[in-house]
């Protein structure tokens, strides 16, 4: 069974034209009628059609008045909550993160726990099944009131059966029924499962730097490498679901060994492990005095952070390596920006706290290489929500896939 | 004044509900109230409640009897004639293309002409008038009876604006306001001004190999190169336009200089002037003796038709010209599939006539270096619709425009 489909049952059922007004009410900032008409460019009378039926459905309610702009305040308009709670997941390498929210995803409380995912889903999912039922109770709310679980994973998912689909360094999760086994403990829940870095982008779209923004791509750049793509408002997931990796790029033909057995990709370059291993050998040759220094001092594997500090104190070696990576970077991302032309670019995960001279190569790379018009109105910027942008997406997931209109 | 917002008015009105109605019937496929609801995931009642004010304002009409599956025979709907008429024009470097088509994008009659767009817009739009009335008089329509005019033109649009932008060897024409010179003409018509690439695109999304695709990349080699891209099913333009623009994007760091002044691109390797210029020395050293006797006996400039059919008769430089060309072509959609991970490749313009080898070649690099997954639902073809991409999908846009729900 398709998982949306059998999620689909539990939606909350709207018509097209209902969705709109819904839609708007999720975004972030105070609504009333007037504004709803005035930002759907149709009549306030319209407007009153459609949103009455949702408050008496228990849809939407009102929420307030509105700060006062002469003349009586109008009311506020929101999603009311006894339509239910959601859950954001998050499940990284080695961490989980559990979100309890309201449904306009204001969160109530957040619990972290320590897993390793190669463990499998089992074990993953066991941890994730008690640390939600800590948070619920601490608020005395039942399984049965949560609504929506939108859930983070780091690999491919095909997004309509909410499957991982050959993930890398995940045994067991490969074609996994994680909606259906979520779904059996939370029997009034839409569950979708996304990719992580999908969920980065929507957190950033819908309470970061990506609010309004039309078309974006959202970079994380960790040990592996992945883009999140919005387009027209909406995340972008291919038709397999893969979209956005863009760590497999080839950027130098001639370049090291890649994992995926090509040779030269952005990840083989510019990633994570990349990094860390060409600081080790700055560090271990003495080319790098200050990485040197803090090997010996520190006595850990170093990181693309130790490598900013380097570059930050004048050290030569790393100032190479942070240009050098900036630079494969920004020829990446020019091909992307010749294709895609988007509005912003933003770049989160570990290796984005490298520091702004990186972020000064990216831009200088782009805008050397790629056509004045396709830059005429890009911004290229580090994550605004940084670790948090996971969950705040799953969060948003979670609320969008409740409210079903005819077509979805 | 927007020229979106200054032909908004002259739309047929619409509700979202509605849209969702009228889309179905623009599709080229028969409908019936029945196939509405079952496609739509609506009830009938639902759709004969939407349906019947659209008929009763004249939009939509019941055009026949379905073909019959058990039972009376359900009435097939359609839009009503009565809404008016379309006009596509295609605007290419040397020619002019003029469509007359019914609301539902079935061509009256087709007109050409000789132009040179670089005589600027006066002279060209004035042939365009001369041309469009041609095909009225033939049918005794008046100018007030066109409600939609799409235009497709060879150079950056900045489409909600409907004016060129910064387009290399077209004098005249940067920011020239075709939407009101034509409105002035058409009063009652609707008027979109797009890339050419994109308005093949969408003829193939439309009417071609790209029905019901909902993620594909139209690729256009020609003696330039550009990607004309359908995201979930809607032409995607970018954030100031120049989405597509994949003949810039670098194959070879140290390769030939482009004329956009970077080194390497793409269209440097193998557009159609490339092509030819290589094909030309070939020819001239003696080093592809087929190619040096089509140019001795035909005295004429090569091509990349010319190339391909040398490669058919077994010229070894002939086919390492072809293959040479397939890679640099393969390498670039390779991007494109890690990046957007479409479902249907097509391959368009003057160069894809060079034979099926070339395409095999593409076919075989994507394969070869992208992803499994991001090519496991991945179709690569050359265009169905060829040279009549352009008009059909100019007709297809006046046709979109034209009906406007309170969103767009």
């Amino acid at each position: 069974m398709n998982a949306l489909q059998g999620a689909r049952d539990k939606r909350v059922r709207i018509t097209a034209d209902e969705k709109l007004i819904i839609d708007r009410l999720l975004l972030p900032e105070e609504t009333t009628r007037t504004t709803l008409a005035r930002n759907l460019g149709v009549s306030p009378a319209w407007v009153t059609k459609i949103v009455t039926p949702l408050i008496k459905r228990g849809i939407v309610t009102e929420t307030g008045a509105a700060k006062k702009s002469g003349g009586r305040r109008a009311r506020t308009l929101g999603i009311n909550k006894g339509v239910g709670y959601l859950l954001g997941v998050d499940f990284g390498a080695t961490s989980l993160n559990v979100s309890l929210a309201s449904p306009n995803t204001e969160p109530l409380a957040e619990k972290h726990a320590a897993i390793k995912i190669s463990d499998g889903p089992e074990q993953c999912l066991g941890m994730f099944f008690s640390v939600a039922d800590q948070l619920l109770d601490a608020f005395s709310l039942q399984r049965s009131q949560i609504r929506g679980i939108g859930v983070g994973v780091p690999g491919p998912v095909d997004f309509s059966r909410g499957f991982l689909t050959s993930p890398p360094i995940m045994p067991g999760w490969d074609n996994y029924p994680i909606p259906g086994e979520l779904m059996a403990s939370y029997p009034e829940a839409v569950v979708v499962v996304d990719n992580d870095v999908n969920l980065m982008a929507l957190g950033e779209l819908r309470r970061g730097e990506g609010q309004y923004v039309p078309n974006m791509i959202f970079l994380k750049l960790g040990s592996d490498i992945g883009a999140g793509i919005v387009c027209e408002g909406q995340i972008y997931r291919g038709s397999s679901g893969s979209a956005g990796d863009v760590g497999h790029i080839v950027i130098e033909r001639e370049g090291p060994l890649c994992r995926c057995g090509n040779r030269g990709c952005l990840e083989a370059l510019a990633g994570g492990m990349a990094i860390a291993a060409e600081a080790s050998r700055l560090a271990v040759t003495g080319e790098s005095p200050v990485l040197s220094e803090i090997y010996r001092s520190e006595g850990r594997v170093l990181t693309a952070v130790d490598v900013g500090a380097a570059a930050a104190q004048g050290d030569l070696a790393a100032l190479t390596l942070v240009d050098q990576s900036g630079h494969y970077v920004g020829e990446m991302l020019t091909h992307l920006v010749s294709f895609f032309n988007p509005d912003l670019i933003l770049i989160g995960g570990g290796v984005s706290k490298i520091g702004h001279r990186f972020l000064n190569t990216v831009r200088q790379v782009i805008l050397q290489k790629a056509s004045p018009l396709s830059t005429r109105d890009l911004s290229i910027k580090y994550s605004d929500l940084g670790e948090r942008a996971g969950i705040v997406g799953a969060l948003s997931l979670a609320q969008e896939m409740l409210f079903a209109s005819p077509v979805e």
